[in-house]
């Protein structure tokens, strides 16, 4: 194995030089390649929204909760479950579509976040940074309204793109021997999750977050202030919610 | 823009070289690069079963339809959402989770399928072929059951990896300005639709398809025979079923 360094080196940027511009026909060229990453059954179920006008990425801000990358970034791209698209087609070749359901919408997802990535890395591996912004599964709604998106068009991916402004720092992974099952699936013990945990529990990050929020472990960073039960429930309703109202 | 020629000309593999084996070992250093990605919240919720055994992989066959890449592949590669390592982590560090939601199981899609595929671009630019069985969603729960995945462990990607045994064709895409959208969405007009379209209607394959399935047009080939509305609403049912039995 030759594994190219870029992949074991990357690193999210959230800081964008403004000064570098990036053009919408570079974003298409890199997209473009990115449209040959798989996907099922070649219908391509998939579109993408490329933002780049400041008022208009001014709009999409508070639906990710005033992340300054939206602002500061070259654009703004929100990958979308399209099958608006490909059921228009349907309709007038005669044809009776039947992809109002879950099913559908999960392959839907799958295909999207495929090309979403592959144009991360494309885009990576030509000297721009990245920042998937995960307040698009929370705020559908509202990016839903700016962006003009239809019947049977749900966000699932937002990336904001540009040249970056500053060394972004790498960050820290589990051993992947705590990701890979060898044959089938081996449950954990907890002397297992203990030696899978304890690097990233030891990193000096690990006992700052700690400190700043005033918890006694790192998982109650996660469950008590990053991604609470509360919130979660209320994002998992107005997410489902707005599945249907757009027709799946 | 200087684009990796491998992404543009890549192509999907079904036909592997059963004399060029593929270790363990190599397939866990591409996992590791892969799992350097992005992810939410640096959570890493997800888990991956690399199954080479033959008889594991016979057992898995009927799950996936049949389809010969499960057993000329090297190895299946089963991509799952995975709350259960995270979730005993954070209750043996005295946290009390709430990832039992639909939100959470979609971080868990996102960033499950950002992992699969840069696995796969990983292993493709080492020459290997990959191919996604898009099967990994109707029957989840028999490859549960082969794999013995707990709950709150959820497949949602299945890959097989070898080397090509023969030229694999590069499959056709719609015209890139059909699925870019600038500014905002567009919605598409009879006549768009009739332009994205014509390319792929044009192919000497859609006409083969057409006549061998005794239909009209192109569309009426994914309608009524390949991706068919009662399929489609069976299959929903059972992997909602499945997500909620396995606690979301």
């Amino acid at each position: 194995m030759n594994i190219n360094p870029y992949f074991t080196d990357r690193r999210t940027v959230r800081n964008y030089d403004a000064n570098r511009k990036l053009s919408f026909e570079d974003i298409t060229a890199m997209l473009e390649a990115a449209s040959q990453a798989p996907n099922t059954g070649n219908m391509q179920i998939y579109s993408v929204v490329v933002t780049r006008d400041e008022n208009l990425r001014r709009e999409l801000s508070p639906a990710h909760f005033g992340q300054p990358s939206v602002m500061s970034a070259q654009a703004v791209l929100t990958f979308c479950v399209d099958f608006n698209r490909f059921e228009k087609w349907c309709r007038q070749r005669n044809a009776v579509p039947g992809y109002d359901n879950f099913q559908a919408f999960m392959w839907g997802v799958i295909d999207t976040i495929i090309f979403a990535q592959q144009f991360v890395t494309i885009a990576e591996m030509n000297g721009l940074g990245t920042c998937y912004l995960g307040t698009v599964t929370y705020n559908a709604p509202q990016i839903a309204e700016v962006l003009d998106l239809p019947e049977r068009v749900v966000p699932v991916a937002t990336v904001t793109v540009g040249y970056p402004a500053t060394d972004a720092p790498k960050s820290d992974r589990l051993p992947i021997k705590g990701i890979v099952h060898d044959e089938k699936y081996h449950d954990y013990s907890p002397a297992d999750i203990d030696e899978i945990y304890a690097e990233k529990e030891a990193l000096p990050d690990s006992a700052k977050f700690i400190a700043e929020n005033g918890k006694e472990t790192l998982a109650q960073v996660f469950t008590d202030v990053r991604y609470k039960r509360d919130d979660n429930e209320y994002f998992s309703k107005v997410f489902s919610d707005f599945i249907k109202k757009q027709g799946f």
